[in-house]
C-alpha cells in the first residue's frame, strides 16, 4: 500500500501564499500585510504536535525555523521575532515565524486572533516575498 | 576573564516556579492556575532569539521541548499543546509550552496578554508540580 500523500489543511492554504519549499517544510507568507507572517509547514501526515515528529525531523524543523527566523529578521530589520506553533484552530502542525516591532497591530500581545487580516496588494507581496528569499538564498540552503 | 555568569530575567523569576534544571535549560512552572504552562529557560547569557543559539544549542533546545512537550500532554491530558518563543515583554530567551483545552480560559485565542494571572493555590502547585515531573522522569531523562 503506498503511504499517505500529505496535503495542505485547506485554511492554512486559502490564508497564506506558497514561498518556496525547504527540505522538510513548506515556507508560506500569511497573506496578512499587518505583520510580516510566516508559515512552515511540514510535509508529514498526521502530525498535530512538534514532539510527534521523529527526532531527524524534529531537528530538520529546528534547523529550517532557524533559518527562516534569521532571513526574515534581516529582511525586515524587525525589533523581534516570535515563533509559535498553536494549532488550536488548524490541528496540522504549521510553525507561525513573524517579525514584531513595537509601532505594530497589537504589540506586545500576539498577533493570533487579532482583529481582521488585511490581504496584500499584489505589488506588495511580491516585493516582500523577493526580500525574503533573497535573504534565504544568501544563507545558502 | 571569567566568562559571564547567567541569571535569570527578574519578571520571569517573580512570574513562575522553578521545577528542575534539565541539560539546557531551566524547567518552571508559570504560577497561573488559568493553564497548566511551562517555560523552558535556556541557561545562556544574551540570548534573544532562538537562531542566536549555536546549532548545538538548538538541538538540545529542540529535544528538551519535545520532552516537556509530551510530559505536559501527558500529565494533564490536555487536547493541544501551545508552543511559543515571544519575547515581546521579556527579552532573555524563553520558551513557553501551555497545555490548552476547548473549554479553557480564551480558547482558541492564545493566554499571552490575556486578562489577569490568577496564582496557584498551595497544595495545587505541589500536586501538579509531582504529576509533570513524574512524567519527565518517566521519560528516561
Amino acid at each position: 500500500m503506498a503511504a499517505e500523500r500529505f496535503v495542505l489543511d485547506q485554511r492554512l492554504e486559502g490564508d497564506s501564499i506558497k514561498l518556496t519549499r525547504l527540505g522538510l517544510c513548506t515556507l508560506r507568507l500569511m497573506n496578512d500585510s499587518r505583520w510580516p507572517w510566516l508559515l512552515l509547514v511540514p510535509q508529514r501526515v498526521g502530525i498535530e504536535e512538534i514532539h510527534q515528529l521523529t527526532p531527524l525531523d524534529q531537528t530538520m524543523l529546528t534547523f529550517e525555523t532557524a533559518l527562516v527566523s534569521a532571513a526574515l529578521k534581516e529582511a525586515t530589520g524587525c525589533e523581534k521575532i516570535n515563533i509559535g506553533a498553536l494549532g488550536n484552530r488548524v490541528r496540522q502542525l504549521h510553525i507561525h515565524v513573524i517579525a514584531r516591532n513595537e509601532a505594530d497591530t497589537n504589540w506586545p500581545d500576539p498577533v493570533w486572533g487579532f482583529g481582521k487580516r488585511k490581504a496584500y496588494q499584489d505589488d506588495e507581496c511580491k516585493e516582500l516575498r523577493k526580500r525574503i528569499l533573497g535573504k534565504l538564498e544568501a544563507q545558502n540552503i
